[in-house]
């Protein structure tokens, strides 16, 4: 394995991270076409990186960064359902659940078929309930859909029903539960009618215990509330990678949908995963959420890389992570239907790039997956933004945002209006800050005399210098909010490719199951 | 100004941090009655920090710089009123708000009387609403209430709100709406009957553009919904620190509740702003809440530092943060109710030592405010834990449990030995980790053969070495919850009294303001 640091690249890097660069602010007010010559569109998102701390020979040198770290190849080999997860010695084809259901892949035929038909298996199920047709034991339709399951059988569709709230079936009602404790279970299902209620239970292996100790509970109930226990499987489906696990529990295999070990359960939402979202949005919504996933794909598989949207969000984070030395990334939707898109992206990156070991299992030595955190920006603006300004810690940030809004309001112009100025603003002032001469004039101004002034300037001056990314979605749709969370997948591709690590195994969340494991035996052998 | 490096004991710890210490596995394993001795207990919480790096020399040495940096003597300023907030000229007293009704405490009467004043007018307001004697334009009593505010106006009885959800009255629902996108009112609003709707607007300047964004476009749905403009008032409630500027918008000085400008709107939960958390659970709950928090305000005033709760926490805080140099710090609360503690700790921190100038203007000689971030804990291990466990990044960890839970549910006792096994093995497999070779011994074990065994166990061994805090609450009831809010109220403020900053003031998220507002400006004038 080629070291990155042993690319020519990285040096050049290197050296290019020790030169002084000028301020942001200086090097915005110096060109006014910056953000033109910086902005890239593809699949209905646009990405404005003119507030990213870096002049041409740098953009330049992390382009011959990512031609020598073999991006593009190691980005065909997961097109082609290579073995790059190597570790579980598996392919990772989670493109290929969104993959075009006419022309077959480069991951071959026999993926393709299973892929197309647990899609319309998943489709035609989710409109049979839609449309009134899935009944319970005692012949009611369905109007509550509790899905338990956990992680990456729990995040993604609820992030993606959250995003797509206005077009959720009004009568058909879809929860989620994730957390073992009773109180999360018992919160969903005060609300709910036994006769008329369907559990999914999501399980890669059928074996997660906070997941089966949630499903036997909500059994409980169903049967406390009446359904005859030889009726249960009325009320049952299972999605599982593990369908031989499922029918022992009692799942009946034609309310078993399947997906696939080479699927990771953070990039799953795509996979008979989705199921859930499928019900609140309808199977057409549900195509058109993989349509858009897939048009960023091609992107991603066939612009330069200069033009390349994940490629340069990833080559950004690079630079910031590795040469800037920022240990953590802020992602802020404004959006306030992206509640839920930081955790998902938090989940996908730091589950993917939290790793010490390349993949040849020699110690990193270079910096990996930062912490990504955040949460909804105006929120923010009115918290934790506090420290982001005036803290010790620079935080590069993704804001996110939509161009054209409709809500059903007779103000929602008004409300669209407050909202996209204050990401612009929030996004000018991190770049720019206030130096401490400005806040003296401002406060000058305002009526302070000299010597107040004086003394409450470093108070309320800001260093700026802050990079971000500026996202705008065209619209808050199916499509493009598939493009934006395969632009999210895309990015922590490359960036694991060129860190040289392997962004698809998760050994560290095993540890935690052994020891909890191991700890619940000793007190078994302990009573 | 003294800075915190020039006392005596910043130095010594200095020497300590340059000493190699033993790994957290190697003093766990060594002194079986550690958590025996590092374990603290006030209100209904216990402290159990033996899994923090700290000898017994590192806790002397950070127990005499809390004394040489006049913690005792700072907190007693604040307890008295004194203007402790430099930079605004005034005192810091949410302390107050939650103060023996029966015993004036240092504040003074004057104080205490606005505050007792105002607190029976909010409980009483709160159970004329709760029993139905609050009517609509047309009537009807108030069946749903929805609190408008954003930052300290909205987390705090939000975050509680989730918190004691099994105290709920269940014949009225209170909703809170921050985010200025109309898809944030719209999916409130689409649900509510406008004659049984109250809306409370909180703001403590009444000038916030989000909230008064989202209170007149709530007002509109209430007339186009059948409310005669002159009955809005029927319909209205404000709470403030500006009541002029209320009254000017046509609040009703009578549903007017008032708090101070002495307190921060993240300390404010305490205030009228607690007002939609006490018509949610009752006033007799809300004052049970306060005497928790006041019952933590007796510990933090009395006990000795070196048994003082919220004193260690910061401490091993100080010690993390400025001689480990770890710049985050990870919250995450393994009860489900907590879900918005994280967000709500998140915003008290970051807003409160997210500073870089020290209370005298000079620049900050010390690392201040770590990045605070988290969640439910067992949400986490299935995502980013894995980067906990196995990414670069040491990020000391405050883990939160509840010790008797008696969901309604038949397998609640199950659910409940599931979480806190969790809880347990994460605080142990954090601070042991696995080594290399334990790694390669398991692997053996499980049937790899040697060479694979050695190939494999890099990428499934664990640094380890994790410090963390457990906290235990007695149970999860609005006293112990209160102590819990008070707990970390303190362990901000003992922070920045070491660190020489100012908690209290917010110049940060001002600039963002400033900006949008001269953008608004600037697009106005282009039109």
């Amino acid at each position: 394995m080629t070291q990155p640091t042993s690319l020519p690249a990285w040096a050049q890097l290197q050296t290019l991270a020790d030169t002084p660069q000028p301020h942001l602010r200086d090097v915005l007010s110096a060109d006014a076409d910056r953000a033109a010559h910086m902005t890239l569109s593809a699949a209905g998102i646009t990405l404005d990186a003119s507030r990213q701390r870096v002049s041409p020979a740098i953009q330049h040198a992390l382009l011959s960064l990512a031609e020598q770290a073999g991006v593009a190849a190691q980005r065909d080999a997961m097109f082609k359902g290579e073995h790059i997860n190597t570790t579980e010695d598996r392919p990772v084809l989670h493109v290929a659940l969104r993959g075009d259901p006419l022309h077959t892949g480069p991951w071959g035929t026999a993926v393709q078929t299973d892929v197309q038909r647990e899609l319309a298996r998943v489709c035609d199920f989710a409109e049979a309930l839609r449309t009134g047709s899935v009944l319970g034991h005692a012949g009611d339709a369905i109007t509550d859909v509790v899905n338990i399951g956990i992680g990456g059988s729990d995040l993604g569709p609820r992030m993606a029903a959250d995003a797509l709230a206005h077009l959720s079936h009004t009568g058909v009602r879809v929860h989620y539960v994730s957390n073992p404790d009773a109180w999360a279970l018992w919160s969903v299902l005060r609300g709910l009618d036994a006769k008329r209620t369907l559990l999914i239970v999501s399980s890669k292996t059928f074996t997660t215990q906070e997941t089966l100790t949630n499903a036997a509970s909500a059994q409980r109930w169903l049967t406390d509330n009446g359904c005859p226990p030889e009726a249960l499987d009325r009320h049952l489906v299972a999605i599982t990678a593990s369908p031989a696990q499922a029918a022992k529990l009692g799942y009946p295999a034609e309310r078993t949908f399947l997906f696939w070990d080479w699927v990771g359960g953070r990039y799953s939402l795509w996979s008979a995963l989705g199921l859930p979202l499928a019900i609140a949005i309808g199977a057409e919504h549900f195509r058109l959420l993989l349509a858009g996933a897939r048009a960023m794909d091609g992107h991603f598989c066939s612009a330069p890389l200069a033009q390349n949207l994940p490629v340069q969000m990833a080559l950004h984070g690079v630079w910031n992570r590795n040469f800037l030395r920022m240990p953590t990334h802020l992602v802020v939707p404004y959006a306030s239907r992206l509640v839920r898109f930081t955790p998902f992206v938090q989940q996908m990156d730091m589950e993917s790039n939290g790793k010490r070991t390349h993949i040849d299992g020699t110690p990193a030595t270079v910096e990996t997956g930062p912490i990504v955190w955040g949460g909804l920006g105006i929120d923010g603006q009115h918290a934790y933004f506090q420290l982001i300004h005036q803290g010790q810690h620079t935080v590069p940030v993704d804001f996110i945002g939509v161009q054209n809004e409709d809500a059903p309001l007779p103000l929602a112009a008004t409300h669209h209006e407050v909202v996209n100025l204050n990401l612009r603003a929030q996004a000018e002032a991190m770049a720019r800050g206030r130096s401490l001469a400005d806040t003296q004039a401002t406060l000058l101004k305002e009526g302070l005399s000299a010597s107040e002034a004086a003394a409450m300037a470093p108070h309320r001056s800001f260093a700026g210098n802050i990079p971000s990314h500026v996202l705008w979605l065209d619209r808050l749709d199916p499509s493009r909010l598939g493009a934006l969370i395969a632009l999210y997948e895309h990015k922590v591709f490359t960036q694991a490719a060129i860190w040289r690590i392997n962004a698809f195994d998760q050994w560290g969340v095993e540890l935690g199951k052994t020891m909890a494991k191991a700890m619940a035996e000793a007190t078994a052998k302990a009573r």
